[in-house]
């Protein structure tokens, strides 16, 4: 739809009411809407093109470390959720299900997947004999079913997309290597692609995966300075092979029960990405994932219209060529000033402004949305000049975040700096005794939680909470 | 899993059982297997690689026609499904329903979509408002449920992927237009990378899909001489604009209803390309969409392993660098003649054999699986020389299907010779009077139906059934 009057444009105040900004510049940016299914979403050309990009590179890096895709059905027969303890009660009270297929009734109840562990470790069983099969390095990329009760855009849908890893190892040093190389992987993807840091670090018991024996997670700072968990790599140990008695043989032909792995992101990440760089005037998109990269606003009277808008288009190709995502905004019924806003509001890095006076003068005007910055740069290069502002941009999105992050993130050492810092809004780094009172006595208080348990915070010191001795800092802040 | 016995690489005669052979195919190859969910099936990563390679080209081809790719939900409310007479009546029987969710029963069911129409038009009359809106140019990537009576691997199952693009227009002409873009988008891609000629052309009135105006299909000739729709496009018409009161602002200030299109192909390719080039040694897939496009089995003894492996290795990597799919085969346990026929079944279009004495003569050599033909090629140079050898093959393998398509596919005309084609299999060219009492009649007698009314097959005759003009032949075929 075309964006057609001031009111539409219109964005809540970020400072003051977060909430309402990420609905305003979700539906406004045209992101994503939701659906008339309740708690389903409809994922927009614009989002979408997020998410695609996102798949992309990670997909080429799930391959590059030697994993393949695979797809398991949708559907899982009720009773093998129910096989590991654990997991059916993490799960059951979320799930829907098919309870009717070609006009009758089924024998058995069809769970739509909540995530694919009880299928595949099924399946798993048939397929490792030896040694020889492992590992099995598997991936899918899947749609999930979660009945949330309170939806949000693209954190918190019933139906979301993601990608599910499912591997199946000899040893259990192996299993916890690739949980751990998985973990690392998605840091490195959301430090050098979505351009955030996280701390990453063991979840605590009460927040680990349901039939993990240990949950590795990643939390990035939102604009709002609460956390939000972006990805999570579980080590399953043997738990899932022995609810499905998957053994194999080893070299010494004795048999011995599969050690796993499992491991997800989702579509959480394009909401990651909008809380992690949104500003007052709409979203700010990292080059590396932004739909578009660069715009080219034309700026014309009737009688320049073709010259300008012929040039602009050359000028694309051009970019293209280059390997530049552009688009050259010709809505001839609205005026440059309100392009130029409605741009900045659905996060483009760049915008390119040309007019008849630029062309006589061989240049273009160049603003950044990040920096605000507008200066004048001749066509001739422009192509490599605009990939250069590009990573230039990529770069410093990642330097202000870090910043952002570091003035929103304090060591507190009683636990009343950590309640005033926990209603103020950040991260708290502060020492605990890994004991489960002393976390839901945090989270009654102050709703917050541990997000992760970092190795690089290791150091004793004593619980915040009961003053008992503590091995490390742990990371405590309110989350998505 | 590894192939340990011949029994395990044995496969049924393609000319005496081809449903056997397919089979067999199937699961020896490691393409996919029947899921424990009945009907559905597990695609395994063989199998699923050639369905990314297909996704890939196509993904390319959509968008650089204009379309964009969105996400709408996987479960619908029935009442949408209702809403359209004829598109109920033909998908109403599949469905599979979601009845409970988050531990409720939901207030109404919900279809897991068996396709999106519905859903979609039923958002369209939100987005679209002005002629300014037009036109929109979507498609999703998506999983479907269609509760199939008859399940067969990748042909016929319950759960399958799909591409399905739906589009919207300001009036019939470029809806039509649309329409025809894709089909023969759809046959380009059948012909190009999947080496397969087909017939094009309209659908009779039966077998049209529920809710268009006009299908439009590509059929393609399977090993067997039986036809598949290998993937359609709908013109709706108005049908569903109407349905759920989509309608827009012209230039001139009125309302109008919009036109519709919608189109997709599913991995039923993945069918279409075993079927269409298998042969009595196994499958055999075209170089463009081929998992693994060169594999090469280093033959050593235990004193020449490292250096064979080593360079074996090294050569991967330089074809790597140039673009081609390769595999080395390093399974210790299975001899050099047992791999060889086991890539040939996997139909892999090169195989490259490297032995201490060829790298002495700085030598390999290659075999093609689908002349059979085998020869050294000197290792200077080697990347090219495959990579024309892959154009090659990818050139002879469209031939060969075309040349056998010919001599399968016949001019008829009389009921008699119609009959008796039919029964030994291939296509039959006949006239027929745009009567469904004659098509009915056909479908009756030898289960084969009008696949598609090609234009190129256009000049007057009499129908073979009851003798009435008709404006030119059509293609009759029995069909998966």
């Amino acid at each position: 739809m075309v964006v057609s009057s001031e009111s539409e444009r219109f964005i809540a105040d970020i400072n003051t009411d977060f909430p309402e900004w990420y609905q305003d510049v979700v539906r406004k940016a045209d992101l994503a809407e939701s659906s008339p299914v309740a708690g389903c979403m409809t994922i927009k050309p614009y989002g979408y093109a997020l998410w695609e990009n996102m798949v992309r590179v990670l997909d080429d890096a799930f391959k590059e470390t030697g994993h393949e895709n695979l797809y398991f059905p949708a559907l899982i027969p009720e009773s093998y959720l129910q096989k590991e303890a654990d997991h059916v009660e993490g799960f059951a009270p979320e799930c829907a299900y098919v309870t009717h297929g070609g006009g009758k009734e089924l024998e058995e109840r069809l769970v739509f997947r909540p995530t694919s562990e009880t299928i595949i470790w099924q399946t798993y069983a048939r397929w490792i004999e030896s040694y020889r099969d492992l590992p099995l390095l598997y991936n899918q990329w899947a749609n999930i079913m979660r009945w949330e009760r309170r939806p949000r855009l693209f954190l918190r849908t019933r139906e979301f997309l993601w990608q599910e890893g499912h591997t199946a190892h000899g040893t259990r040093e192996e299993a916890m290597e690739e949980t751990m190389t998985i973990v690392n992987l998605y840091r490195s993807f959301v430090r050098d692609v979505l351009a955030l840091p996280v701390f990453m670090g063991r979840k605590s018991e009460m927040e680990r995966f349901a039939g993990a024996v240990e949950t590795f997670a990643i939390e990035a700072m939102m604009k709002d300075r609460k956390a939000i968990q972006a990805g999570t790599s579980h080590f399953l140990g043997q738990n899932f092979a022995k609810a499905f008695d998957v053994t194999f043989q080893n070299e010494k032909g004795e048999r011995e029960y599969v050690w796993g792995t499992s491991w997800g992101v989702s579509t959480r990440l394009v909401g990651t990405v909008i809380m992690g760089h949104g500003d007052e005037k709409g979203l700010s998109f990292p080059p590396k994932v932004a739909p578009i990269q660069v715009v080219i606003v034309p700026i014309y009277r009737d009688d320049t219209r073709d010259r300008v808008l012929g040039a602009a288009h050359e000028l694309a190709k051009d970019l293209k060529a280059a390997g530049i995502r552009v688009k050259v905004d010709e809505r001839d019924q609205l005026k440059p000033g309100f392009k130029f806003n409605d741009w900045e509001m659905r996060g483009v890095p760049l915008r390119m402004e040309l007019g008849p006076k630029d062309l006589d003068k061989e240049q273009c005007v160049v603003a950044e949305r990040v920096s605000g910055a507008k200066s004048p740069l001749p066509l001739a290069g422009i192509a490599d000049a605009l990939v250069a502002r590009l990573a230039a941009t990529q770069k410093a999105m990642y330097e202000a975040a870090e910043t952002f992050r570091e003035a929103n993130t304090k060591e507190v050492d009683s636990y009343d700096d950590l309640k005033a810092l926990m209603d103020e809004g950040g991260f708290g780094l502060a020492h605990w005794c890994e004991g489960s009172t002393c976390e839901l006595t945090v989270k009654n208080d102050t709703t917050a939680t541990i997000r992760c348990i970092p190795e690089e915070l290791e150091g004793a010191g004593k619980c915040v909470v009961c003053g008992a001795d503590s091995p490390g800092r742990v990371v405590f802040a309110k989350a998505y």
